[in-house]
């Protein structure tokens, strides 16, 4: 489809890497890496390179054990590093721990899949490295053995697997990529989620997880203060993503006014309407359904409409990625109000950059989510337990295991400190400030919406030459909405660049940039420019 | 309360070591396990010698540098690690990638995690060591500046955090750690968690998430071949817990016979019921809760009773935990008909010991999912892709971002093999058995529910010798009530091992240990009976 005439992916380059690219093999990258790196570090990379390796179409992976029997590390000759000679295509998952003797072997073969990820994060922030390494669906399946088997596969194998699916990865961390919130990765966001690995517990009780949660309970009253409601009072929960938040969010406005349904049902309560704005998240619209009050019952209100009655009827739910504001004394004003509802979700996975997942939402009323969401397993909420069963947060929830999400957040705001995480948004806004002036008065580009954006979403359509001074308003227009789809798979076919576009209403096909990376600079916001123009120039 | 008179949590030696406790320091740990261990990784121990220091009650945290500033890398003499002279308490996060030069200050950083991490993991897996450093909750906040500050903290201060939250952390890997599922730690899961979180993407389309995406694929259609439907056709996807799974499955059973209850709400369909078991899960009720069925809907059929008009119109939920039976040949009949079933939900963190979370819904009929929950948001599902848009499966479930708990399932499963999990699965049933055999005619026991159960519950009252022959039974219940909860309490407070406990009913507290552990063993089993008997001993 998108390969034929006109609408091609880039000609006979499509796919290959052009002169801003990495250097050509992964095995010259890690060489380049490896003499830039001083110090120890240098050897660690020397192990890495083959990193992806082996992986080409149709052939099957090479299976050279990165460690030789003979005794030394398998590392270059000038090596040094410390890692214990072992043949990982002679092991399998069973001598790891918890086998016999087993400490070894499992810290070695840990700190080889460390190599790799460490190999693959400095990567990831070299601009000279693609962002990702496209391919469609069907060849990706035949490029590397998928399959699951009966048979266990050896410890090397299990390496080979590690690097194929890093080398197919998305590299979200990249300076580049800006495809959706959430981009970038934090380094001790991520420390936090490898220890939140190792840890390996669930949130459903103090008892197996008293650190993770006071850190909660320390966190959201945190998040509370910085929101308004007097003294952090409130509650709240960390769920699986702001979709889920929102619609927490409703089930507790639902059972607030009508506490009957709990039990009863939607059948012993009036009709409801959820009323939003035309703007809001498809989320709430999915809420609804589930909650069996119909899409057709959420009433969409005209964004720059002004209805008080309506604010005060909605339990105000705040978009999850706008909260972030609040930590921004610059930006903070556009949630001013925000101390009135009695939910808020605010996703720090989004503008700061927190690892997925890592989702709140915080309610004003105390005692409400339990109420709403209690069922007292037994099993789980014993009532005799030896300590203040208040910090048994799990039943506050639909969920019953629910994943560790605070950990990350909590170890990044101590890193940072609250100023840490306001420099980080107020940078990100100027970029997008620094975007749009850039482009608002440019030849080609036109701004979807009036006006300077309030957060760091940045609407434009590109107009190539050919499009640009077309008299045909409709033919015109028809040109346009296939602009952007094309421009983005030649993105991701050169890797370049990631950047999302969508169509609103009957708003054709527009670029839709957010800003949420931390590692971006005004020279990347420049780059994009330049390679929408270099991609587009010949539609 | 429970460390009053009679009941108390084990006398004066309350938390202090026992004898076949861990050696009394961390540091003297640390020193017996780089002993135990050979070539290079010893090395690696010896920089950790301080892991949890610094954190007594009381005490500000002690703020050694890891490294010093003379230029070596702050280990022992002998060491030839090599990492580089960095001095964390001169450094902030701002230090680390994407600042200019970060390269080798965020591999050392992340490395000096990583061997913090390394040397919990070997800790935990050793039964010398506790399971749990047990504190409630008002002494835990105490122990350590929890709190959140606006200003930042150097990266010393970070890897203190990271010692002091495994200090307090509970090692859910330990081979005694039984309290629930779910238990143990596999290290090759482990190492795909890493990946995870260092590749950071979201699972709602192909576009940020190719490999993963396809893995989804791949394993999906290979637990429903397991599941027997026809050429292991259908749908599924992996959501945060068998709770949501479980109200998905709801969802769809719902939208199934009234699809116009997505657009028009529960006020357009007639009023429903849900049947289950009355072993069902509470997850059940709580589903019905939130679709607004609502709990008093939920009709329990008793567990021994055969009603084929119920299992027809019941779109069978199976329970999430034994699914993981379906990969024993020895075991699978326990599920036979499952097959049958509308939707099966099965989750990979439970018995098969994947890392939290990993959780599959499998739906036989295709398209309802996607039909069921899809809203369309243009800004992600684009219709003008230039790949095929199936792959971007984000529609199918009510959230929007959705956490990559694929790749953790999909390389363990590599790295086993189906009959690795099914002699992961047989040995933990043999284990229970092993269990029941000793305690059903033991002295002093009495089993909850007749017969050899069919999975890995065993569910047993331990009548101390003080209770054993009371002859008022309604007193003997009663004091047989407390046993429980004191017995697990004192186990916390000595961290030897954790077993969880429960009222059902009309019957009193009883011991409900559940084996999921791969790292468990017959000793362990015989240790667990000999440790009820000496804390209980005097009650």
């Amino acid at each position: 489809m998108a390969s034929q005439g006109f609408w091609s992916l880039g000609g006979d380059n499509a796919g290959a890497n052009t002169g801003n690219q990495s250097p050509s093999t992964p095995r010259a990258w890690c060489q380049a890496a490896a003499q830039k790196l001083s110090g120890g570090i240098g050897s660690k990379l020397c192990a890495l390179l083959n990193v992806g390796e082996g992986e080409k179409p149709g052939e099957p992976a090479a299976k050279q054990p990165p460690e030789t029997a003979a005794g030394t590390c398998g590392c270059n000759k000038s090596c040094n590093c410390t890692k214990a000679p072992l043949v990982f295509s002679d092991l399998y998952s069973t001598d790891l721990l918890p086998a016999m003797d087993g400490d070894t072997k499992t810290m070695t073969f840990l700190q080889e899949v460390v190599d790799i990820l460490l190999a693959y994060i400095v990567e990831s922030f070299d601009r000279e490295t693609k962002v990702i390494d496209f391919h469609y669906p069907n060849e990706l399946l035949q490029m590397n053995n998928w399959e699951l088997q009966d048979e266990p596969a050896t410890l090397d194998d299990i390496l080979i697997s590690c690097r194929a699916t890093l080398k197919y990865a998305i590299k979200t961390a990249h300076p580049r990529y800006f495809n959706q919130l959430s981009t970038g990765l934090d380094m001790v966001g991520l420390a936090a989620d490898w220890l939140t690995s190792t840890a390996n517990t669930n949130m459903f009780t103090y008892e197996v997880a008293p650190v993770f949660v006071l850190l909660e309970y320390v966190t959201l009253k945190k998040m509370r203060e910085i929101i308004g409601w007097p003294d952090g009072r409130g509650d709240g929960i960390f769920s699986p993503g702001g979709a889920i938040s929102n619609m927490y969010a409703m089930l507790l406005a639902r059972f607030k006014m009508f506490p009957e349904v709990k039990e009863k049902g939607m059948s012993s309560v009036p009709r409801l309407v959820a009323f939003t704005s035309e703007h809001s998240h498809f989320s709430i619209k999915k809420g609804a359904a589930a909650l069996g009050i119909g899409t057709e019952s959420v009433i969409c209100i005209k964004a720059d409409e002004r209805c008080t009655c309506i604010e005060n009827l909605l339990k105000v739910i705040q978009g999850a990625w706008g909260g972030s504001l609040l930590m921004s004394r610059r930006h903070r004003w556009k949630l001013d109000g925000v101390e009135r509802a009695n939910s808020v979700t605010w996703n720090p996975h989004k503008m700061m950059s927190v690892p997925l997942q890592c989702s709140a939402l915080l309610v004003r009323e105390e005692g409400l989510m339990q109420n709403c969401n209690q069922m007292h397993a037994c099993y789980l909420f014993q009532q005799d337990k030896h300590y203040d069963l208040s910090y048994d947060t799990g039943d506050k929830a639909l969920q019953c295991g629910r994943h560790v999400d605070i950990f990350k957040l909590w170890l990044m705001w101590r890193a940072k400190g609250t100023i840490g995480f306001e420099a980080q948004i107020d940078k990100c806004l100027e970029l997008s400030e620094y975007l749009y002036n850039k482009i608002k008065d440019r030849e080609g580009y036109e701004m979807v919406f009036d006006g300077k954006p309030q957060h760091t979403n940045v609407c434009f359509w590109y107009l190539p030459p050919g499009i640009r001074y077309m008299e045909d308003k409709e033919e015109k227009k028809k040109h346009l909405h296939k602009v952007a789809p094309v421009i983005k798979a030649r993105m991701m076919e050169y890797g370049t660049t990631m950047v999302s576009y969508q169509p609103q209403g009957d708003k054709v096909n527009f670029f839709r940039m957010v800003i949420s990376n931390p590692a971006a600079t005004f020279q990347d916001i420049d780059f994009l420019i330049e390679e929408i123009e270099r991609l587009g120039q010949d539609l």
